[in-house]
């Protein structure tokens, strides 16, 4: 049986992307009442709307669900405790030290996964313990690693390092990439912007419409000065481009990006001056769908591309 | 039958990527009498040896093999005379606008591909008649598009806009990638870095040990203000990356490019303070090796590969 279908006691090895603003309870309990995995996006909750988000969702799906919570959030012990206080089964963490919360979780009778976007993070996520690895490529949306490895060789990279479970995510959106990036080492694949896409993702309408206007060059990682983030080349983000061509320091850019960008534009709908954290694969997205379509279109565009293996192109 | 493989009378679609000092008469034809496609690279070769260099691969082998040539070649005219007076029968276009040379070629008999970034040359290549399309992601060593489109984007939506023979180039190296690929639109792939870690390539030895040394995060996509190429962190790239962080422009990066410095590097060995060309896979490259015995383990791991895809892994 698939190890992380198995692991997480779910129909299909897809997880969905935790994402700020955009993955509350609707998207996730959609995902899983779908078959996948579905993921709070604690990132951008206080710990009271995390608290509700787990609880609406616990009300609107049987099916296992979990919580990405990234390590560096400001009120991370509260966080922890709502999550167990509320018995959620399955973790993901990121952009933090694993074996800070690994152990603690897990003792808890909680399944824990950790991202990374490096096969150095990934040693230390397989050392502290954690149950499946999340390998992250450079295409994706959101923050990102400073090696700008792409998934096509961070896949294998973080394979050779690893027995654990492995979930692949950056470019994937389709079942013919599913299966590409499974062939590549993945048990399951985490996908994010096709997500966003979604009729029950949180995130403003006016933001899910420029996912459907992006192109191959619509997104650019900005801050790499600062945290690696993967934007839509907005006014705000062009803005940036310029200033950091120009050779704009770290504390330049953080002063242009001031606070609550990803609110203003995600969840606010101001396209123009918010950041939208989307991945490149958006450039593939042309439709916004309910859940339970995107996944059965996955699936059905998983299972022909599988069959196809056998078709006489992939023979010689 | 596989149309690449049909299409250019070889045995494998594998197509050893035409690059500057790395691929001369001895990589070529290695690569094509061991069943791949092998390219001339006449990038860095001046009419008269780009000459001398077909006549010893027609004499070192009778399979097929080409000639890459970049379309901005200053003289390109020379360039086309030696390719049809000498009778290849297959060419590789890039850089450049596929419209002006791809129907004189073909009224020779000459095959011919054209390497694109992006979709709008992919369909430009289409127009204008191309027997085949070459779609290079974001992770390929030396020059590289401006979207920084990586292969797991690039290649469906290439296959989307075209129905020509694809070829996708860019992070590929192993016989698992290239099934990744395929199973992602390609008809064939093309493998660049792999191959100057051969004993056949002209590279020097000092630039293949720098290869085998990479690492994730190595390899940088240098000179995005002037043409975008990625090159191995040496010394050189260093500088180049600290002035462009502090808002270099064109003109000086241009001369602390200078000239020579890609011959400097890989084929002089100076691999401090030359360029040195190399795809971000370089970290999964650890050996040098006879091209025959490169090309036979890519093979067997694409079909045991293959043959994974009934595994239980990827049913659910």
């Amino acid at each position: 049986m698939n190890r992380i279908a198995q692991l997480f006691n779910i129909k299909y090895p897809i997880i969905q992307g935790g994402m700020i603003w955009c993955s509350g309870w609707e998207l996730a309990s959609a995902v899983s009442n779908a078959g996948g995995l579905g993921l709070i996006g604690a990132g951008s909750m206080h710990p009271e709307v995390l608290k509700e988000h787990i609880q609406k969702t616990k009300k609107t799906t049987n099916k296992p669900f979990g919580v990405n919570v990234p390590l560096l959030y400001p009120e991370i012990e509260k966080i922890m405790q709502i999550i167990i206080d509320e018995g959620v089964k399955i973790v993901f963490t990121s952009a933090g030290n694993p074996k800070i919360w690994t152990k603690h979780l897990q003792e808890k009778g909680i399944k824990v996964a950790h991202v990374v976007a490096n096969t150095k993070f990934a040693k230390k996520a397989d050392e502290a313990g954690v149950d499946a690895i999340v390998a992250e490529g450079f295409e994706a949306g959101g923050h990102n690693g400073r090696e700008e490895t792409t998934t096509f060789i961070l896949a294998p990279l973080v394979r050779f390092v690893t027995v654990k479970p492995l979930i692949v995510a950056g470019g994937i959106s389709s079942g013919r990439s599913m299966l590409s990036a499974m062939v590549l080492g993945a048990d399951a694949v985490q996908i994010g912007s096709r997500f966003v896409a979604s009729d029950e993702a949180s995130a403003h309408m006016n933001f899910k419409n420029e996912v459907l206007k992006s192109e191959e060059g619509s997104t650019h990682l900005a801050f790499t000065k600062l945290v690696p983030v993967r934007l839509i080349k907005n006014n705000f983000c062009k803005k940036i481009i310029m200033a950091e061509t120009q050779g704009a320091n770290k504390e330049q850019l953080a002063e242009m990006l001031g606070i609550g960008r990803a609110k203003l534009g995600m969840f606010q709908g101001d396209t123009n001056e918010g950041e939208l954290e989307i991945g490149q694969v958006s450039a593939l997205i042309k439709k916004i769908m309910p859940v339970k379509n995107i996944i059965d279109d996955i699936i059905l565009e998983y299972k022909t591309a599988k069959a196809q293996v056998n078709h006489v192109r992939f023979d010689f």
